[in-house]
């Protein structure tokens, strides 16, 4: 049996594997190892431990290390507090392959403790191009992946021009649209009434035509997260549509979002507003489908989306240079342009599903490349 | 003033900043803040901080973050104390640029935490090729550091490659050539007789053809070490010159080379052999320039080697790849092959000086291209 | 100039030890050096380094050290990364005297790092007795503190019984008698009427009698924090009068109280409650004053109340075995009984001040103790 | 099955707990867990891990802690790295108690981990008095402890005055006896002739009369160690038998030491000297039933050797105020006092065996105890 250990550290980390641990978990020549950390183990996030276990995994280790503050200097220090405890739990589960997600601290900290210790590394989402700090994280990963997993075609063509190896690179997609495609399919059902149960807010009406909103910090523009959310606020204001609207995640200026919206709402201009903190991802996927517009700088916009075809107003230079289909519109922070933007996507409306990021089968091709890999050479050596 | 900030890790990093520090210090634009730790704070390494500061420098901060074992384990460990400390030192010293060097786990320690809170980083010795863990952490850095010293035109070649933006490349080259130009320079007398009064073993004959040693564990054949020291020393011991043999440095490993430099002292084997855990810079350089050969894997056979035209045996994989003058053959860690290899240098004698890694001058280059810079923008995007 | 270092973590340590922060800083023979950090630094609690330079003093280093979390498990963690990061600062600041405060995590972790550099500690609020992890945090700061400032004379008497030196041990009384004499002496004017512009909850109407609620996690009785603060909510709830509820400090549990609280405000219980994250201290001591009665488990109301005469309901282990003046209730988590001794405290009404905690020149003695000093012997040796 | 967590951090912890571990092992109703970490794991130190698997015991986790350094900054930051880890590695082996031993660095680490945790601690060898920090560490940790197991009535007693409930002090003997008594009752044999193959410097004639000297570092000393060890070397030099010369313990100052031994070495003042890392513990048993005397500071000089009755040289404050035998005699570092206190020594001949520390069945009453515990209050309370 093949150990394949994979690193969770986040709601959106989650989502973005869930698809590929299930196939790990179920082949006969892999077992699945598991470590839950960061902001996945925090009642603040939601508990995805919870979430994770109760789709029947199991954590075989847990590891806090958010340093409180949701600063550059924190986020730095998060990933030393990570690079502290994992060797040792990678010592203990003595792991065939660590498997890592996308472009987080988190996966800065897995990446490094793991290759030091001359464990394989398998990484997901490598290749794509976005701003704030993760566009150099995730080309760092990159460097040190030893087996490369992208999700579209140019993500894939971008690794090979990094130096890497070309047998060692599998474009496999994106194992998040495996996800949209199984809850696309059994989707009969409405979004349920109780939605409104949870969080804060207005309860709002989805007969109609109703908008999404999220929108994370930028950490390479630390300091501007109030300005740019309110920008937002006041196009979403002004078209008037209901507006489910996402809490930020926990990165470096997080709290000047929150503190944006939390104003908002001081302020009484939060009608026709409902706030999460988390959507199960099924009910995300649902909304997302049925939305008019999904308007912020999420992934799930350039992802999800142009699969869904749902329209997207991107704000900002988080995705900027992502790859993405024609349901995008990008704009700045700005309000006119947001509010702009917004109602010229609600005359297209819906968009054809495009499948940039895969087809809904990048699980099983990762669980299956893995299973199928020969002994991986450690030692590294660029390609040029 | 701008201020540059200097993280120093260990001795290796200060021979190959030191110029550029003492450009940095006298430029009337520029402020130098000196970071000082891991084991260029330890006396088992020989105090390189106490070096530092008779050579005129003052510490503005120190970071002990060496977590002992020399063990992967501890290396990534050690990252992790790194990036606990260097926030906070960046906070307070608050740098318009962090300068980093190299490849070492500290180099990837200061260029996360830098990076991460948004202080532009400058990086030398970028886009070379080599073996080890170095190998993926110099890339790695490279894909975060924003502004670009390479040491050789292949070098900077390869960093615009991997995706960087030209304009932020400058081809400099080495800072240690400049120490060795220097040494050169100003050479008249002999090596100190006074030299073998420090170290242990026999006091050694230098008038004739002798030998340098010197051999760093390869952290990606963690385990290795012992094995591959031991076929070196039979192969100088069957050479039979008087040699000169230099502890390895803390990287994972180690411990191995030690124990198997050690078992040979006490098997009294190491007739004709002294043993120093350092030498002075300046006394290396001159024992390089009278050397008939220099054996092991240290980057100095590549680097420097070149520069004064020492013949160097290179043995395995740890610089591999990495461009050289003709004055370096390769082998495997085989006795036969090193007595060989070293047989057939002492035949061709010197070689000519070549300047694959910079004729001199780069730490004042250095210095003038940090103080010429304008704003530098964090946010990096791949070029392709 | 004797350098005097103090390191604050939180919001109450801060009230604890502000009147000898500005003494020190007065003193013609000592220099103020302060060390800000844990939830001092957060936003999440209220941003007390501000509060702290608005107040005219300047932070010469901050320490993010919380893990996200508040369990058992990331307190303890916490402790670990404040004994990586302030080691470094005292060493940078090289303090005649590390002052530190209480009995919380970051108080062990300010002690260890100065007695193990052999920094001579002073250490307020020792020899009480309490409940929670805190009693053992106390007594071991003892167990390494050079010089002690007891607020009581039972506290100093039991600090000379755990066999330390009694020429060691300075009955001051508590610094925050200080500041409540100086509320009382100033206090002409009403509570603000702008108070309920911030916090969220009803608007109170504080003209008759009301109630103040301060309710935190006991770290020994982990998970048990929901139910006890229900319960607590019940007896307010059915006295009827219009509560102010401040939020729990950020212990171990800290989530469960929270949680408490916020079901029970989403269950549409919370009429006539206003709630708080933090009050200017000053204001607290005012709404002590007037308030009919003050529940929960705060050392304040130990403290404080028995000096301004509040009536007390305190409930469960937190602050049991703690001397308390004539004015304090004990009671169990249970909604009848503290319903009950509600009832009972505001039949009583005000009580006479009592001194138990000091006269309110607690801050003038610590300065004035530490400028007379002389050497301190580095060397503790228990008394029998 | 009660599961008992011991946590290993050095050779002496190791020897201090040997008898109970085993003990536990063998209890029907105990389930050992080890911890190994800290120097116990580093060759630098011998590998106590490999002889603690030697003798039959299994690691359930190692934990690298040491900050290399060994100065007072590093070893309060070795403090916070166990803290960082350990809480991972309770909440996964979740052990009913967690046993420690004395007044180590990683005992405060383990003890704060565990207490700060809910976890009941056990704690070996409280109670006595000594110099340095550890003297503040033990009765520290005395104060976090649920359970005592003091070596000696005078201990025993102690730790009930500062403030502890009489029925959590079970005054069980010193477990190093109970190596000390199996050693000397299987002891027919001669000291191994191979003794000198291991460890540097002259082979000794242990025939006749001979010196065991064994000098660490006192960490409230820092700084003085060089000057302190040259006084005894001088001493031992006057006295003139072969001398057996122990390497010092990892603890703040050890290089001093070590500086001091090296340089007496490369003066050629060792001659008839052998130096050990390490000594197995019976070797260094059986070796102190033969010495004509035992010279330095070590703790072994008041435990074992009065239950064997070597006649002993106590130097300095690292063991002053601790409870001893008639063997013992009391000096400055003085040579010339030290060297008379070693002749009046060798005069008297070997004493009479005592008890101070036990009769060599400390083991079994730990684990008897231990399996015999009622359920144990989490929350404690100092008695005055």
């Amino acid at each position: 049996m093949k150990r394949i250990c994979v690193v969770i550290g986040s709601r959106a980390n989650y989502s973005s594997i869930k698809s590929a641990l299930r196939a790990v978990d179920q082949h006969p020549e892999l077992e699945l190892q598991l470590v839950i950390g960061a902001s996945a183990l925090l009642d603040r996030y939601g508990s995805v431990v919870d979430l994770i276990e109760a789709d029947g995994f199991r954590a075989d280790a847990r590891v806090h290390m958010l340093i409180e503050g949701e600063t550059p200097v924190t986020m730095a220090m998060s990933t030393g507090v990570g690079m502290i405890e994992l060797p040792q739990i990678f010592s203990r589960l003595d792991p065939h392959v660590v498997l890592t997600i996308g472009d987080r601290f988190e996966t800065m900290a897995t990446t490094l403790a793991a290759a030091y210790m001359n464990i394989p590394v398998a990484h997901t989402m490598g290749g794509e191009v976005t701003g704030t700090i993760d566009e150099s994280i995730r080309h760092a990963v990159t460097k040190f992946a030893h087996i490369h997993f992208p999700a579209s075609r140019d993500a894939a063509e971008r690794i090979e021009k990094l130096g890497e190896r070309p047998e060692t690179i599998f474009q496999v997609g994106c194992p998040r649209i495996d996800l949209v495609a199984e809850v696309l399919e059994r989707d009969e059902a409405d979004v349920n009434s109780h939605l409104f149960d949870t969080g804060v807010g207005d309860r709002l009406d989805l007969s109609g035509p109703f908008v999404v909103m999220s929108q994370h910090p930028v950490t390479t523009e630390y300091g501007e997260g109030e300005r740019q959310i309110t920008e937002t606020l006041h196009a979403v204001r002004q078209i008037g549509h209901p507006t489910i609207v996402l809490w930020p995640n926990p990165d470096a200026g997080s709290d000047d979002i929150a503190r944006g919206l939390r104003k908002w709402r001081e302020q009484g201009k939060a009608e026709n507003m409902h706030f999460f903190k988390n959507l199960p991802v099924d009910v995300y996927i649902r909304l997302m489908r049925r939305a008019a517009c999904l308007v912020g700088n999420s992934s799930s916009g350039i992802r999800e989306a142009g699969f869904i075809g749902t329209p997207v107003v991107n704000i900002g230079s988080r995705q900027a240079g992502r790859e993405h289909g024609d349901n995008v519109v990008h704009v700045d922070h700005d309000r006119a342009a947001i509010a702009d933007a917004m109602a010229q996507q609600q005359r297209n409306g819906r968009w054809e599903s495009q499948s940039t990021y895969g087809d809904g089968r990048a699980g099983m091709r990762i669980a299956d490349t893995l299973a199928g890999l020969g002994a991986v050479e450690v030692q590294k050596r660029i390609t040029y």
